[in-house]
């Protein structure tokens, strides 16, 4: 063993003599398995895939892997996995945490315990850093079993690394030799699958016999596919949030007077904030591929939300509750145009008192500036980060359009055309979604993810993403496989080079989730349809629901 | 009917046929009760009872309900009560929102409809305004189902009007007299209770039959006495919290780089924060009435908490979370203050740009002042309510602590006493906890406190607010009764007068609760202790559990 590897300490960080009672009772759920997991099985290759565009640059980025098949587990048949292999997998976690990744991890570790025999699973600690630097431990059943169903990603904790550099990939090709690793999982969202895909590439091309899976994490629901039909932790975060918004919801209902502007974590896409809002039937709800699609301003977003609030207001309802999606910002043109403007004044020129600056804004974004309540005015132009950019992640979008809105209510006001006077509260759901203990079906997808994962590096697939699907169906009738990375990719032109890139799933004005909202949205403005899912549960009629987005997306009933 | 009394048409303002799954669940869930309650029972008078304070005072407020016994139901006896009994009963919810409120007013109607033939329910709408403006709904099985077991108020709603005046007793006079009203139950908080027994202590003056009971309601926990060992809606509210305190916990550990500065609604007192603390074991936990007590000032709270962070940051933990009660501000004496001051100053002179002003604070109002992060200087400055004071409620006392801290840390970076990057966030729990679904504890409380009050009106009783006791022991054995509103209160002097008041429960540092907390804070600070509690469970081993607070001040094990 290299002397650079650390093989840390197998000790679990979490006690579960410490666990609250409902963590314990999720211990030893014994978790279903889709059926074909359950006997002997063969996997059986596709046609030939191409990519999702641009394929010519995409078989030269990877020539040894463009084109390859995605596979599917049947069952029966003449399985060629032997039961006596001895593998030693590697699995990293990478990026923002989702619940689930737990059971991922699980699942590969079942998986092998089950159907090889003398295999190792190593965990790198800390992402893909964890790779590189070769810190890594060795997973045992006792280590695996605090974290099983549970929240998190602490088990091995997760990073932001990417494996970019020549220097970065060899530091991963050393690893993989001096560990002798058959396989590595990697668990991300769609820049960490490119980028096992860059790896699975970078091992094949060099004959190494490292293969590397993906498969599906974000929260944000922007990573999926007709093959992968939902990244794993979403489930879970929107149930979480509409938990929330649900009890916010009755809270203005009961109190009668209050506007709750609530902003929910997503990054770019709207999916969250969409599938919060099936869940739970808000007076307003702002998706930000709309609002890109139709081309409207802050000016006419403000609007929109002030006259529903003026129409409630005539029919007597003085409260309600609205659903931001976290990227709204990133979606309104000119807010881009004032951004990149400022960036280049701020980086040449004094922001003067008396605001001579201004002259250099060209009108529109004048017009915008002076538009924006002082507060974000001032944001934009104090907080910035390390390279001097204005930081759009920090605008508190709720309260900005709050702000906005207030404004606006007063000219109506004055004008006679609003009579009552009006009160806001804002919220930001983020951080206490992303952790949570996974529902039902987060806990039964990723542990199917996990073990299809272990399959296919069983199988001797490499460059495939994990896919499991006919997920409305019973866990028993759900199908396991693995797409081609490949397949999912298109390239991007960046400092003159085409870059691949999983292209990020963004909200579908024409599919199904956005289509049964769009119906019923005048409905839920102006009378009170709120729904309030309550808190997850684990036993019980509801605690087997699945998001109304996935079901819509497959054609089923939600 | 008078023409001033409006029967509101008995149509819920719920569809349960658009309810979740989880909702729907709860509706027809039939409630444990005391075993004193489902058969006949006796009640029994107590020992006279005198004041919390001042019985003196008390005696010559309240003479003819002052000394009056607390009761008890005992099983089996010669009951009194008859079936044949017909009444006419008004129910109000006053104050904030809690969960189980509807419990409440279900338990009341269905004492009613098993215990009596032919009685009424009234339910006054929008709080005691509906009282004094005789707007009201009567209560059907029909009208009364879509809320059982549902969180909100929005059965009847809420108010934060009070009867006060000789005219407001007066319309309440008028009201109870066209209703024929034989009882009245008072659901709300310590000022809401008084006004309760204010109410009693008026009606029985001029011989008018009406009885009125009070109900223990308010998240915040401050209503308690021996008899009353718990307010409602306290239980469900701390859960939804320690819900999403535990994922923030998960997610830190996770990530590994954040400090998660978390406040608590729950008003002047600590209890939901004390709670909250007991049910996840935060790294720092701020309890207002210790800060109190220690005298400490804003300075003493920011090193505290910048201490240990300095000590974890050498053990190599860089993340952690820390609990901050609504209430602190009012209990750091120094900042009382300087708000006071600054009240005064900004009353009468103009605050000039250059900061002339400030020479009319005094020197330790500016010097802390001076301490204070600027956009809370702006705040106190420029947040004011319609009498021109500071609202020290806006004051969003996590990111002011986060701003201290960081600002503290950098210092001691410069001295090199700390080496690390420091990355704050700040979140807010408080609206979305006062409408959840009620625990199955508070489920079952409120149903008993309903069912309670209605043997109380029943046996003639006035001036009691309902009280369940023994509630460490399953359902079946816990004691009902009504303890003497009178016995729980004090006297304040205001604008010269003697008033009554239910003195607030505020943390007992001596009490068993805090010595808990205290004794494992240490450990908690500096090993990662760490427990999620997870969503709130309806089925299951977790389902029934109670809160840490009530069971350790039961004396039981929490």
């Amino acid at each position: 063993m290299s002397s650079s590897s650390v093989n840390l300490k197998a000790v679990p960080g979490r006690l579960t003599s410490s666990y609250s009672e409902v963590q314990a009772s999720r211990l030893d759920v014994s978790l279903p398995l889709p059926s074909v997991l359950k006997s002997s099985f063969s996997v059986v290759d596709g046609p030939k895939s191409s990519a999702a565009g641009n394929p010519e640059e995409i078989a030269k980025l990877f020539p040894n892997l463009f084109g390859q098949p995605s596979a599917v587990l049947n069952p029966g048949g003449s399985s060629v996995l032997s039961k006596d292999t001895s593998l030693k997998i590697g699995v990293v976690l990478s990026g923002g945490q989702a619940p689930g990744g737990h059971n991922v991890i699980s699942g590969i570790f079942d998986y092998l315990q089950h159907r090889t025999s003398g295999s190792t699973v190593y965990g790198f600690k800390g992402g893909p850093a964890g790779i590189m630097k070769g810190k890594y431990v060795e997973l045992s059943a006792e280590f695996v079993y605090p974290y099983r169903n549970q929240g998190g990603f602490d088990m091995i904790a997760s990073g932001r690394d990417k494996i970019e550099t020549p220097e970065q990939f060899k530091q991963a090709e050393e690893t993989a030799k001096t560990l002798d690793l058959d396989g590595l999982v990697v668990i991300g969202g769609d820049d960490s699958n490119t980028n096992a895909c860059l790896l699975a590439e970078h091992f094949r091309g060099k004959n190494i016999k490292t293969l590397v899976i993906g498969c599906p994490k974000t929260i944000d629901g922007d990573l999926k596919s007709k093959e992968v039909p939902v990244s794993f932790g979403f489930d879970t975060a929107c149930k979480l949030y509409s938990e929330m918004i649900g009890n916010v919801m009755t809270d203005a209902r009961s109190t009668g007077k209050y506007y709750h502007f609530v902003r929910l974590m997503g990054r770019a896409a709207s999916h969250i904030t969409l599938e919060c809002a099936l869940e739970t039937h808000p007076n307003i709800t702002i998706i930000g591929e709309e609002v890109a699609a139709k081309k409207q301003t802050l000016k006419s977003v403000t609007d929109y939300i002030t006259d529903i609030i003026c129409k409630r207001s005539e029919l007597g309802f003085n409260y309600g509750v609205i659903l931001i999606p976290e990227g709204l910002i990133d979606f309104i043109p000119e807010v881009q145009q004032l951004i990149a403007e400022l960036n280049e004044i701020l980086a040449h020129d004094v922001v003067d008192e008396a605001g001579v600056w201004k002259k250099k804004l060209q009108s529109q974004s004048h017009e915008l500036f002076e538009f924006l309540p002082p507060t974000i005015q001032e944001q934009l132009l104090l907080e910035r980060d390390p390279h001097g950019n204005v930081q759009v992640a920090k605008i508190e979008t709720e309260k900005m359009l709050l702000q906005m809105v207030e404004t606006e209510l007063d000219k109506r006001k004055q004008e006679g055309k609003y009579k009552r006077d009006f009160l806001g509260k804002t919220h930001f759901f983020g951080y206490e979604g992303r952790c949570g203990l996974p529902t039902n079906f987060d806990a039964n997808y990723c542990y199917a993810l996990g073990f299809g994962a272990g399959a296919l590096l069983h199988s001797g697939k490499t460059g495939l993403i994990s896919s499991v699907g006919n997920l409305a169906a019973p866990v028993e009738q759900w199908t396991v496989g693995g797409t081609a990375l490949t397949s999912l990719m298109d390239v991007e032109r960046r400092h003159g080079k085409f870059k691949p890139v999983i292209k990020k799933a963004m909200v579908e004005l024409e599919g199904a989730p956005f289509k049964k909202f769009a119906s019923f949205r005048d409905e839920w403005a102006l009378k009170n349809r709120y729904v309030n899912p309550g808190p997850i549960q684990f036993l019980g009629p509801a605690a087997n629901a699945i998001n109304n987005t996935l079901l819509l997306e497959l054609g089923a009933q939600a």
